[in-house]
C-alpha cells in the first residue's frame, strides 16, 4: 500500500505514453488532510532539474497537498522551457484536483518529480492527458499503482510501511543507478498520518536521509533530480515526539534504501562497509566512501576476490587520521589484513553469497559508520552503455 | 632503445620467475656518468609501497646511480619485512655492480621500483638471482629489454626518445590500470645525457608530470607504487637551459602518458576532455576530472552514446564557478549542449573512432586545461575482477 497506508492519502498510477515500453509512467499522491505539512530534501548537484527547482520553491511554505511524478523523462538540462513545462504540469494538476474535489488547489500546492533521460523536453501532449487520467484514478488503495509508475531501470517497485504509536509512515521510492551521497538517482515520497509541523518533518527527514540514503553509494554518481518528500496529513490525530517520529521515518528510509541498493543496476553483491576506530565520524565516512567508490575494489568483489590490498590503496587516498601500518581489514569476518599487511588466510573468505561485509578498523579513535555499496559488474556497464541508444 | 638512447646508460631485462607467466620481470638501469644527478616524483597515496619509501630516501641526496625494477609483485602492504626486502634488493644490486664494475656502489645509490599484486611478500629466493642475471646482462642497447621486463597488464612496452640541442631524453613506462591524478599505477624511468643539477631535474620533472601523467585519469584509482624517476648522466657535455630541458622532458612524458592511456585496461576509447572558459585552472581541472571519473559518462562512451546530460550531471557535482544555464558541450565537434540544454542534433555525433574529444565551455573565465581518460567497458570489469584470482 506504500504511500496510501497512512490515513488521509489517495494515490494513483497510470500510463501516459512517456515510456516507449508502454509501462505506467505518471503517478499522483494527494494529501486529503486535515493537515498538509511537508518537508523535502533535494539533490546537492548544482545542475538541478526543473522539477527540483520547482519543488524547492513549493517546499518553502512547508505545505504540499499533492505530488505528481513522472518517469520516462527527467526534464533536466531543458532550459527555461523545461521549467515552464514543470510549472504547467503543476497548474494542470491543481486545476484538475480543484475540479474533482471542489476544493481550491493552486499550482504552489503541488510538488513535481521527474525521472528518466536527461536533456530532453517532456512530451506535454502526452503528460497532460496523463494527469487527467491519474486524477480520475485516485484511490485510497492506489499506493502500489503509484509506486509502479515511478520505476525506470528498477526491476521491482520499492515500498515501505512502518508504524509508530497510533500513526503510520508509508513510502515509495525508485532508483537503481546513480546512487551516491547527497542522495541517489532516486525519487521518494513518504507519507504519514501523524500530526507534525513542517519544521518537525524537516528535521526528521534530514536526519533520516543522513543516516540512510546519504550512506548508500552504488556508483559514485549524483543525479540532477533526486527528491525525497515527507507529507503529513495529521489524520491519525496523534502527535508523536520529534525523536519518535524521526526514528520511524528513519526506519522507513532505511527499508527503502536497502531496497534501492539491492536493485542497483547490474549488482551481484550488497556490500556493507563498516568503518570503526576512526578519529571522527567524518573520517569514518570519508574512508567508507573512498572504498565504496573505488572501481578496482568493486570489480574485485564481482570476481569473488577478497582483494584487501585494493581496499588499503583506497583508504590511502583519504585525508583521514590513520597509520598505514595499523589498519586491520576483515572481509566476511576473516581478518585478511592486520597492521597494514597480510593477516589471516584470504582463502578462508567465502564470497559466494550476495551479502558482503567489509570491516575496516583504523585504530585511530572511537568513531564508526557504515556505508552501503554494490559491486561493479559487466551488467552495470552493459546497462549504462545501452540506456539511451 | 628507450632509457639507453642517451649516452652514459646501460640497461637489461631478465626473467627471474616472479611472474607465473615466465615473462621478463626484473629490469636494471645503470647510469655510468660522469654525472649521477636525479629527481623523482612519487604517489600521493598515503599507503605507500616499501620501494616508494626506500626510493624517496635515496632521492633526498639527489643522486641515483642505478634503478632496479621488478614486475610480478608490488611489495606494498607488506609491513617492516617488505621494507627489509627492498633494502636487501638495493644492497644486492650495489654489491653486484661493485663487483662487476670495480667501482664502489652503495645501497643508497640504488632506487627500487616494484609493481604487481599488493599485499604479498616478494620471493627473494627468485628476485636476488634475478638481480645477478640482470647485472650480467647490462648493455648499451638494453633499453628495450628493460622496458619489456616492467610490464604487468600492459599489452605492449612503452618507450620514448626525444632530442634536445645536442642531448637526448629517453624513457620507459608501464601502467594500464589505476591511472589517476597524483600519478597512475605506473613506473617510469627517464634518462638524459644532458648536464643538469638535481634541482633543475626536479623542477623539470615536476612540471612535466603536472602537465602529463597527472592529467590522465583512466579509472580514478590511485596506486601505492607510482614512481617517476629522471636520471642525468651528463655524458653529452651539454647543459641546456632549465626551460629547454623541461620542454623536452615534458614531450617525453606526454608521449609515454598517451601510450599508457591508449593501453588502459579494457579501454576502447581515448577521450580528451578539454575544459575552456573556466574561472581558474583549478576549476578547469576539477571539472575535467569530475567528467573523467564519472562511471555513467564513461559507460556512455563505451556504448557510442553522446550522452551530454551525464556530462552536465558530472559538472554539477563540482564547486567550480559556472552558471548551469550557460554551459556548452561539444562531442567530436558537435555542440550537442548549448546554454545547459539540448543544442545541435546529437545524431550528428560520430563516435565510431577510438579518439574522442569532449569540449566543455563553462563561460566563466579564460582558463583552460585538458584531461585524458578512457571509457568504462565490460573488458575493464572482466580484467579487474579476474586479476588476482
Amino acid at each position: 500500500m506504500s504511500v496510501t497506508s497512512p490515513k488521509g492519502f489517495r494515490a494513483a498510477g497510470v500510463t501516459a505514453g512517456l515510456k516507449p515500453s508502454g509501462k505506467p509512467d505518471v503517478a499522483l499522491v494527494v494529501n486529503d488532510g486535515p493537515d498538509a505539512t511537508a518537508a523535502g530534501v533535494f539533490t546537492a548537484n548544482r545542475v538541478k532539474a526543473a522539477p527540483v527547482l520547482w519543488s524547492q520553491q513549493v517546499l518553502r511554505a512547508g505545505i504540499v497537498r499533492a505530488v505528481v511524478l513522472n518517469s520516462g523523462g527527467a526534464n533536466a538540462c531543458t532550459g527555461p522551457q523545461g521549467f515552464q513545462d514543470t510549472h504547467r504540469t503543476a497548474e494542470h494538476v491543481a486545476a484538475r484536483l480543484t475540479a474533482a474535489s471542489r476544493q481550491p488547489f493552486g499550482a504552489a500546492d503541488v510538488a513535481v518529480c521527474s525521472t528518466g533521460l536527461i536533456g530532453e523536453r517532456l512530451p506535454m501532449d502526452k503528460l497532460l492527458p496523463g494527469v487527467d487520467a491519474v486524477v480520475r484514478g485516485l484511490a485510497r488503495d492506489g499506493g502500489d499503482a503509484a509506486a509502479a509508475a515511478i520505476m525506470t531501470t528498477d526491476t521491482q517497485p520499492k515500498t515501505t510501511v512502518k508504524t509508530g504509536e497510533g500513526y503510520t509512515v508509508g513510502g515509495m521510492a525508485k532508483g537503481a543507478g546513480m546512487l551516491a551521497p547527497a542522495l541517489a538517482t532516486m525519487l521518494c515520497v513518504l507519507t504519514t498520518d501523524a500530526v507534525a509541523s513542517s519544521a518537525v518533518l524537516d528535521a526528521a527527514l534530514r536526519e533520516a536521509c543522513r543516516l540512510t540514503f546519504d550512506r548508500i553509494d552504488s556508483d559514485g554518481c549524483m543525479s540532477t533530480n533526486d527528491t525525497v518528500l515527507l507529507l503529513a496529513s495529521g489524520a491519525s490525530g496523534i502527535e508523536p515526539s520529534p525523536l519518535e517520529l524521526t526514528a520511524v521515518v528513519t526506519e522507513a528510509c532505511h527499508d527503502l534504501a536497502q531496497q534501492l541498493l539491492a536493485d542497483a543496476e547490474g549488482a551481484t553483491k550488497d556490500i556493507a562497509i563498516e568503518v570503526t576506530g576512526a578519529a571522527s565520524e567524518a573520517d569514518a565516512l570519508e574512508v567508507g566512501r573512498s572504498i565504496a567508490r573505488n572501481n578496482l575494489v568493486k570489480c574485485a568483489f564481482f570476481g569473488n576476490d577478497p582483494n584487501w590490498g585494493r581496499i588499503l590503496a583506497a583508504i590511502g587516498t583519504t585525508a583521514a587520521t590513520f597509520d598505514p601500518d595499523a589498519i586491520d581489514v576483515a572481509i566476511n569476518g576473516v581478518w585478511v589484513c592486520r597492521n597494514g599487511a597480510a593477516g589471516d588466510d584470504r582463502g578462508k573468505v567465502d564470497l559466494t553469497s550476495r551479502k558482503v561485509t567489509v570491516r575496516v578498523d583504523l585504530h585511530a579513535g572511537d568513531a564508526a559508520t557504515t556505508i552501503w555499496t554494490s559491486d561493479l559488474t559487466t551488467g552495470y556497464v552493459h546497462e549504462n552503455s545501452a540506456y539511451s541508444t
